[in-house]
């Protein structure tokens, strides 16, 4: 297994891509394409946001055929909160791509990211759609990276190959984050593309599993957007037998996409917006899964701990804080806390510990917190980054 | 019913204060005493943080009789994750202030703020103690407000008039933000006293329901203290009729209670760490009392709707995209949202409105967000601030 260099979604064979500028931002690239040779089975993970935008709605109901040919996404415009007009013109949409690219309008995905409550300007994106079909390529992977940034300060590519069957098989994968970044099963926008042949009910497994391991486990700011989806498709272009059991290969496959997942993941966590660090909280002895989780999401998602880490103080009371109030269980005589691997706190309490030797940890560009809470066998670990000034400025200047 | 002009805990006949300089701060007061001239009658509420501090362990026991002389505070060491020792240093500080002030040691009440995981300097403290009895003064309370403050950037201070049993009873109250704000049943720190009459069970349940209007919809950063608390000390030196039942009394104190304690929650949430606006969240048409407070919270705790605030932005998308996620029942084609009073989204869909009218309205200090869920009846409020650079530079600066 191995990660391919400059690795995108077109690394896999059989699929083209492109990103270009239609005009929904003002001078940057904005809609952003994806496109199997051939029919491929397809996958699918979406917000839990009761409020989930129109494109969201219609690519429920295509994504349940099991089939794909193409994905397409706008960035600069969420399509959410847009009533009756916004599904008519998530569905115009998916049609004219249809048309224009000559494949059933079922077989196509939709997805928006960008302000709430606008109507899409139609007159561009559909001159636009026709210029992303033309301009596809199968080199075109970080372009359409690029073209569904909104916040993102760089695009978020990769791909990665493992053998199945005796064949190289490759996987490609593009997200965008980077704020309203709190996934509760879906997750932001990413697309994974595969030339491996395999079923669309275990391709689907295979990305929920991943997802669980990845980008379910990040946190930007404790918001789930209402455009938040993740999209693979599998178009079998590089031979092998096709997967249709968890079987060995499977294993390969999930292994494959879990290591992908997990650095696009902690990519989108190293570019929150305004993050100057990549925080991984991991909590260790808690009493369940569920409550394992819970508190790491309470200290990732800690207000407190974020300027903390941002202002490169190991402060440990405001972890432990965050972990009281988690109601979870935990033995406070038992709790032991390091930051960047060196201990602060045991059995509750601040000990002695190499303050130079911290000073230089906390200047790195990741930073472990770990806690055990002495409550039982229970790990969890969280993506996250710190809380700085320039969050406050990205998003007290986005204006409506 | 009137509020008295630069009110505090010592506008109640029966009691005096003091607010000193011992030495936990470099250069600010930093130990506050209350001290009734007679028993009082006392009430509280406690954090439920499960790593509660030790002078709230302690102050958890000595409430239990139901009878207090004088509450004791310091700022600047929250005595919290600090052991055995931690607990016997609370215990000493009791035991000082009993033998100094010649009162019962269970007649004492402690608390801490500041700092989590340092030892109480004792050597500091002991002598404050005896400082702090000789400064009680019947004008002391808003020295006492000032001694207690963390980041606060005022004293929050004030009392109530009411007429019980056809005399004129006082309630003052005394509180401290400003940070680590999101109480539930219990709150930051505040000390509340009245002249009147009353039995500490009623006490206790008009404390309680005050609360629940009041700090307990206060939210500043989602962060719930190790040492957040409430006491209540009521002496009867207003000479009515003790109150020993729910009577039409007991509804005068109610109503002028709520009515100083909401006072105080708003000034706690107006002047949060950084804040440059008080915002209040009111929820409408909720299925159920749950889940209004719920969606209200969620929307006051949503980064993204405080940082627009802060950026005068009425980014109703932010709001809705919080309520979605809320998990709460809710008709989006019949959401309702507006800011200071004028409507920006209706059915879920955004309407026009007077920019130059919202404009001004931005400016002001106070905002206020209410959005109708269409979903039954229930209602709820909650207050909390904007998100600034501010809160960043306090919280990334204040290093342990």
């Amino acid at each position: 297994m191995e990660i391919i260099e400059n690795g995108s979604i077109t690394s896999p064979r059989g699929f083209s891509a492109s990103g270009i500028a239609c005009g929904i931002k003002a001078q940057a690239p904005d809609l952003a394409l994806v496109f199997s040779e051939t029919a491929a089975s397809t996958a699918g993970l979406f917000t839990r946001n009761k409020l989930c935008a129109a494109p969201i709605q219609l690519s429920q109901q295509h994504i349940v055929g099991g089939i794909a040919r193409a994905v397409l996404i706008n960035s600069g415009n969420a399509n959410a909160c847009t009533g009756d007009r916004g599904l008519q013109d998530a569905r115009r949409m998916a049609q004219q791509l249809a048309e224009i690219a000559n494949i059933p309008v079922e077989q196509t995905l939709i997805a928006s990211t960008g302000v709430i409550g606008h109507f899409l300007p139609m007159d561009k994106i559909e001159p636009g759609i026709e210029k992303a079909v033309q301009q596809l390529n199968a080199k075109g992977g970080l372009q359409a990276a690029r073209a569904i940034m909104t916040t993102d300060t760089r695009p978020k590519s990769a791909a990665i190959e493992c053998t199945i069957d005796g064949k190289r098989c490759r996987i490609g994968a593009m997200a965008k984050g980077s704020g309203m970044i709190h996934p509760r099963l879906a997750t932001l926008i990413a697309v994974f593309t595969t030339d491996c042949a395999i079923e669309s009910g275990l391709l689907q497994q295979a990305l929920r599993n991943s997802a669980d391991k990845s980008f379910n486990t990040l946190t930007v700011d404790g918001e789930t957007s209402t455009n938040d989806c993740l999209f693979f498709l599998a178009n079998g272009h590089c031979g092998n037998e096709p997967i249709k059991t968890q079987n060995a290969d499977f294993a390969v496959f999930q292994s494959a996409l879990d290591k992908l997942a997990v650095m696009l993941a902690r990519e989108t966590a190293r570019d929150g917006e305004g993050a100057t660090k990549l925080i991984t909280v991991t909590i260790r002895e808690a009493a369940t899964a569920k409550e394992a989780d819970r508190a790491a999401r309470a200290v990732a998602n800690s207000l407190l701990v974020k300027t903390a880490i941002f202002g490169r103080d190991p402060n440990w009371g405001r972890v432990i804080s965050a972990l009281g109030a988690s109601e979870v269980s935990l033995e406070p005589e038992k709790i032991r806390i390091s930051f960047a691997g060196i201990s602060v706190a045991v059995q509750g309490r601040a000990i002695d510990y190499d303050t130079q030797a911290m000073k230089q940890a906390l200047e790195e560009a990741e930073i472990e917190i770990e806690a055990s809470l002495g409550a039982g066998s229970a790990d969890a670990r969280v993506y996250t980054c710190d809380l700085s000034y320039d969050y406050i400025k990205i998003n007290a200047d986005y204006h409506t």
